[in-house]
């Protein structure tokens, strides 16, 4: 337990501002983006890799629990202290130092605290960016314990797919710092260890500093509204898309009706885009970009969708019922405000789920047939990353249904749903969020035995120390 | 030591062709691409993971050393028995069974001992492929031992980011079978444990079965040779380029004038392209490419790779001394003539070599200027993969100098060359060839000791048997 002699202790490891004791100053690092509300012992915000492992080492040898801390902006109790008041935060977000820029390399070393609006901002002027593209604003260091995906991830791939090297401080009793901070593309020189500290909830190790991959900023967009036939129709329509359009397709977003007509009543900033403001049964909005500037002799980008569609349009499959071009903005703004609009219908209920891009459609048809039978109280919103397999399966139920107060309801319906997800159709109840101490009881459920026994016994040989927030 | 009543055991688990054991079919799995000639106690050919799961369990039990083999086409001894006469090959050449296309999901789940041209033969009916690019004819599971990569990893990455899931057998007593074979695009429930796998020489496991992506076939492309106003004109090439082309940049293929000179010298259906003959310091082979079939409407690719080069040519850099566009089958023939035109100049030592993209031409002009006084017999006769950081830093030495049969010689030169190349420059002694007998030492030497402490520790609770050509 912590005690007024390791308070000192760990106050001279970090800096004046390193240590927050206050019930104040703690709140914001116990409280989650959405669920969790926790007690911190204390707060850490140590500002180099050494200081870290100061603390880190510190911890370890005197049985005091570490959860670090990013941006806190995870969905699954990923990053914030439990209720038991015992457990010490390790905030990343002084951590904002270093910020080296290779052109040449099209890379960037930057320590682990950055917020991804911010690097982004700081890489505008040079025409590049972090290819990750979410609605919220976490640092690098929690978006590498998660492997965040998000909208481009079609064609940019997730964090992992740019992330060259990782440093990264071992939670046993040196307070190991690990580097693993290559600048390379191409290296095959023994194991890639930066692949154990990637998408694990920093149970392995905390990130301190990053190397990422940069892609140059997208200089024309021309986005779209294709309405599938049917729901069978979707899979032929993205892979006629991808057939025509390869590698200049750049999101390629699901939205069911109940999604899109909670966030056109709701958010009032919206305009019904559709004719005579029937709102389809599933929506794609599909974006095509390109990242040079307008060139002489070529095609203008709106006129290569628009003669994309034409000719899907009249392909033998007749996949589209209808499709529209518009501007970007207006597109994506819907799409942006979705999880916002379904928030006004009740209480939400997020999944975060993945499957075969073939399978998405088929989850979604057995849950609307299933659904009302099992759990009548429930509303499906989905919508999702069809280009990538991910379905963020949002459901509602009214404010004051018993279902809402109900601690066992939720627990029934997330196993029902994980069940079928999972064992049915193959897929992940994690798709981008990874896992916290919400997930915890279904990564022990769904990970084979041998696998779980691999995953402790490279616990123990990295870091052995309380860190975290998984068992793994 | 293997004996006759291991032998009728280790037949009994695998069927009739099965087994090898004269010398006339040893050999075939007993000597590699290039250098190696080892001598095999016995060859296994199992044809499924079941087949592979209990000769693996057998020979751990038994103390007996398995090498895992595939296309055995590598070049750093990875894949064929020592001289000891006491390793069994694990062949996966009859494991060519399963075979599954998934159009929707744009995968393919497949056994180990596919070749990848045999897996692009099937492909390409359906207008897809598996999008690495080699001179050489390897078996899938290989390409996952080394995570090669190619001349198109600039624009669609190296094996690794185009494996979705693998199945693997774990060289320990039960011989697990550990499925980790996905088709899931986006998935983070856990450590993804499939890249302990990926790169790794096969000492962590057997790669039995593969679940990778598919690309759609390039249906056309524009290729032109650039010359460089100098060596330090190559990244602001490479920068205009990606910049003005993005993800149409294929290939970015550099071409020392000792290499092109070999090559146009010794391989007879070459022409030489060049102005009056004469070869420039260095060329580059750039590579622009589309998914789809030309549009109306759209501009030619050849002219928009002519248009570009325009606009490059006068920009402010001026980073072209000369530039022509010309067909793709001649200038990729001069490229891949390469290998085979610098071994007419005498005895080939080979090194894959790679760094930060910046630091390419300058680790070349750093040996060009030391080699002489160190190495006065050596001619360098460099290529590569400017687009991803990756050098193939070919020398050679005349067939009947000294310094052809000397061993001490080659070890002196590998010293000092790893030597500039990971201390001086930080780059890495195997870009894409991974490790073997070849590369053991120089793991021992420059993979910091904590990395082979924790690299010990994960072979212990992977794979605890002799396994492969390499001590982790």
């Amino acid at each position: 337990m912590l005690n007024e002699t390791h308070i000192a202790a760990l106050q001279a490891l970090v800096s004046d501002k390193g240590l927050v004791r206050d019930a104040g100053g703690m709140a914001a690092y116990e409280n989650g983006a959405r669920y969790d509300e926790g007690r911190a012992a204390l707060v850490l915000r140590p500002q180099t890799a050494e200081e870290v492992s100061a603390v880190v080492s510190y911890c370890v040898k005197n049985g005091l629990p570490l959860v670090p801390q990013s941006g806190n902006t995870g969905l699954v109790s990923g990053s914030t202290p439990d209720n038991s008041g015992t457990q010490i935060v390790l905030s990343l977000d002084r951590m904002v130092k270093r910020f080296d820029l290779d052109l040449d390399n099209r890379s960037l070393r930057l320590d682990a605290g950055f917020t991804l609006s911010e690097i982004n901002r700081r890489l505008e002027p040079r025409g590049l960016f972090f290819p990750i593209d979410l609605g919220a604003d976490p640092r690098l260091g929690g978006m590498i314990a998660t492997n965040t995906g998000g909208s481009r991830f079609l064609k940019y791939g997730d964090v992992r797919k740019n992330t060259l090297g990782l440093t990264v401080v071992l939670a046993d009793e040196a307070g190991t710092v690990l580097d693993l901070s290559s600048d390379l593309r191409k290296n095959n020189t023994g194991i890639d260890w930066k692949h154990v500290f990637i998408g694990t909830s920093g149970a392995f190790g905390i990130v301190t500093e990053c190397v990422v991959n940069l892609e140059r900023l997208p200089r024309q967009t021309a986005t779209a509204y294709l309405v599938p036939a049917s729901g069978a129709h979707v899979m032929p329509l993205l892979r006629a898309m991808e057939e025509r359009l390869g590698a200049y397709l750049s999101a390629f977003e699901g939205m069911s009706k109940n999604a899109v007509s909670a966030a056109l009543s709701h958010v009032p900033s919206l305009k019904n885009p559709f004719q005579g403001g029937n709102i389809p049964d599933y929506v794609i909005l599909a974006e095509i970009s390109r990242t040079w500037e307008p060139r002489e002799g070529e095609q203008p980008l709106d006129a290569v969708l628009e003669s994309v569609l034409a000719e899907i349009w009249e392909s033998e499959e007749a996949p589209l019922a209808d499709a529209f071009v518009g501007p970007a903005h207006e597109m994506w703004s819907l799409r942006h405000a979705l999880s916002e609009g379904v928030k006004h219908l009740g209480k939400l209920i997020a999944f975060d789920l993945s499957f075969r891009r073939g399978d998405i459609m088929a989850f979604c048809d057995h849950m609307k047939l299933e659904m009302p039978a099992r759990f009548p109280d429930i509303t499906i919103c989905d919508f999702g990353h069809i280009g990538d397999g991910g379905v963020h399966f949002n459901l509602v139920v009214p404010k004051d249904s018993q279902a809402a107060t109900d601690q066992d309801f939720e627990k029934r319906l997330r196993d029902w749903i994980f069940s079928v997800a999972v064992e049915r159709f193959s897929g992940s109840f994690s798709a981008e969020h990874a896992i916290g101490r919400k997930n915890q009881s279904y990564y022990d459920q769904y990970t084979p035995r041998q696998v779980r026994t691999l995953a402790a016994g490279l616990k123990a040989i990295t870091s052995p120390g309380a860190l975290g927030t998984v068992r793994f």
